[in-house]
């Protein structure tokens, strides 16, 4: 039996009701992390040039775009919706990969749900399989596939897609591996494009893709029949230096990967996460001045160095993906929000002032959400503080009542508070719902 | 200056009025290449499924798919005009990679095209400044991408279609090297969905990714600096065992990769093509009678027996990796057409009985397009004959009138003797045609 083949029988024979309800909630909690971020994200650069494209295309209206009265074909919501969900890189994370398994994996399943009037368990649960698959198929191949140079949220978040809205679409063994094979062969996504506008392309590829090939597969339209563990399959090209079979595989419905998946606190990169856990700690608790403080000294996991060293990022974007810069913001505003990587942002001269001001050191002996921190002020005083998890991690994770409170002022942005209310509650319950109609209505932006 | 925005500075420095005119000539044959192989595929399985896809989707209609009424947008009809195109592997070959530049390249550059109301001229310019980037950047990786599982049609002819579909929008410098830096992250497609619906796909999302690349670009998307050159660009992710960066770059305007792309006389493995010519030579040179015939004799290539010793096909498909079959469907047809290649020509009992008698030898000094058959009749009569190198090589050009031959043999399948001819004709004289208006009128198949 081949891998993918495998893998296929594990999920269509897990029935949705078995799914442990934890599991459930958590799908909810990255479901309203998901659409709080998207509708926040709807106002931000990027968003226009392809929501336009969209309208253009101007296909059927099958399915919602978050934060927009615009509806489209399903694979044009997945595209939309994918895009929407990582333009921020304010989404969730599966820690022991860098996956974001939420913007490749949600907005497919989403749209076909719509598109198929599926219930909120339905798509709740379905969401928990493609997302389980993904994380699982980025542990078989990590550390080297992501060091190759690959954006592992794009090259397994179809897999994952292709999977949930299988599950949604209920194929059978034979037209499920069908579908994967389809879909394994767009795996794409190369980390060049970090700090573009190309960056959450790879979560809406991967979401429109994954949908388009398990749609074609119910026509009887096919793929490789071993797409992941062939000769010539995506463990062999796209991870040549090594792959695990077993973790892909091994004790499917006890050992949830989803465990260690986290929200974000912050939105850029996750790997300063525990620096601005630091900063805006001793920020607080010292109600620091930022023009009395001459430095800011870190000490970190290497990936901070390797994936986030932009001392002068000229762009929002860039700043996403500047250490330097994520701790200014921390510092002057207290927050990561997006608001804290606009291009003027950027370009604030006390933000600029701070920036140059950021030190990293490496430090092997630290775990990627652990930081040692010590600001540096005027007058000589010195203010440490050491996270050893931060905020959003499998160790720490951000609790419900942050997520709400992240989700209001993220929606709040578009919504009135009356219809913010109403949206969280209605989200809150949606494994209750019929069908997403009245939640995609919700989510409407004129 | 990065790999990439040097690329983009040749292409807009480029003016199409420049190009030699035996590029145009060489654009005009593949264009009617492709619209003949088309037209043929737009009743071969797997089309009806995807043409329903997009039929469901029901973009704004912009753009024609070829053999059909059905319009749509340009990002879909590059998608299905892509499959068309490579569905019956009776395409092009760039000889020196394996490359298949039309599939990719020339759905994306018609589309954009019609979409955009570009001249005859301007579109046969576009495809040929395309398809000469896929081919030098297949070159700068040859042979290890394509060794290590990559389908080098999906993966270099995203950059062929996005530089093509850029040429048509008009692109400068920095829009059109956003546009690529976009649209290179999207290469993908590896060899083991070979022999599925899904290998034409790897045209098809060529197509659609690079088209789509460009048009976002002139919005102000914006992608990598350097998706080719870069850290963790092109070749360093997707080719990590070699690359050439002055194959890709040097000499663009005197040399020729085009020159090195050959049109295939028959849609199967090109290895057997010289068995093919001389098979059908003989056959017509002395009427030979098929079942007068004892014995096929053929001192063949090693990669002939490695690639296509097939003696008992079972399907089509496998009919065209079957040398056995190649022989006798050439002997009894006198031709290789999809046709001689279904399920049910398979099954037919001369077809059959030939096979049987089909034997190569593998001769090591011997060319890959090269033969010696000797074909044994039942009164004990020898006919010889020796292929120095196929129809279709760089060095043996299929000739204009053959391809007439070809496209009227396919296009005839759906279109009556009269439509073919005025078709032709049109396509023959496109260079002078104010849009394509007219020729995706005559393509269109209710």
């Amino acid at each position: 039996m081949s891998v993918s083949s495998s893998l296929a029988k594990l999920i269509t024979e897990k029935r949705l009701e078995d799914l442990p309800s934890w599991t459930i909630h958590e799908a909810k909690r990255t479901l309203i992390n998901m659409v709080g971020i998207s509708l926040s994200a709807s106002t931000s650069s990027g968003n226009d040039m392809l929501l336009s494209w969209i309208e253009k295309e101007n296909a059927s209206p099958r399915a919602s775009i978050i934060g927009s009265s615009v509806r489209t074909s399903p694979f044009n919501a997945a595209l939309m919706n994918g895009f929407l969900a990582h333009l921020q890189d304010y989404d969730d994370t599966h820690f022991p990969t860098v996956l974001h398994p939420t913007a490749p994996v949600w907005p497919a399943v989403f749209a076909a749900s719509e598109d198929q009037n599926a219930t909120g368990l339905q798509s709740l649960g379905s969401f928990v399989l493609g997302a389980e698959i993904a994380c699982r198929l980025a542990m078989s191949v990590h550390p080297w596939h992501y060091d190759m140079g690959w954006h592992i949220t794009g090259t397994t978040g179809v897999f994952g897609a292709v999977i949930g809205v299988g599950k949604i679409l209920n194929l059978d063994n034979t037209t499920l591996n069908m579908a994967i094979g389809q879909a394994g062969t767009y795996a794409s996504g190369i980390r060049e494009v970090f700090g573009s506008h190309t960056k959450p392309m790879h979560a809406t590829k991967a979401a429109s893709n994954g949908l388009q090939s398990a749609y074609l597969a119910t026509s009887g339209f096919t793929g490789a029949d071993d797409i992941i563990g062939g000769r010539r399959g995506f463990w062999e090209v796209l991870s040549p230096n090594g792959h695990n079979k077993e973790i892909l595989l091994n004790n499917f419905g006890d050992h949830w990967e989803l465990k260690n998946n986290g929200l974000k606190p912050y939105a850029n990169g996750v790997v300063s996460h525990p620096i601005q856990d630091a900063v805006i700690y001793l920020r607080n608790a010292h109600s620091i001045q930022p023009a009395n403080v001459s430095a800011i000294n870190a000490r970190v996991h290497p990936l901070v160095l390797e994936l986030m060293n932009r001392p002068e990022p000229q762009r929002g974007l860039e700043g996403k993906f500047s250490f330097q810069h994520c701790a200014a913001a921390a510092l002057v505003d207290g927050a990561g929000h997006d608001a804290q990587f606009s291009d003027t942002k950027i370009t604030e001269p006390l933000i600029a002032n701070i920036r140059s001001k950021v030190n990293a050191q490496i430090d092997d002996s630290l775990g990627e959400d652990e930081v040692y921190i010590s600001i540096v002020m005027n007058n000589g005083q010195t203010l440490e503080h050491h996270v050893k998890h931060a905020t959003g991690s499998p160790e720490n994770p951000m609790s419900d009542a942050s997520l709400e409170s992240k989700f209001r002022d993220l929606a709040g942005e578009v919504l009135n508070s009356s219809q913010v209310n109403k949206l969280l509650s209605t989200l809150w319950e949606i494994e209750k719902a019929p069908d997403l109609q009245e939640v995609t209505e919700l989510m409407r932006v004129q």
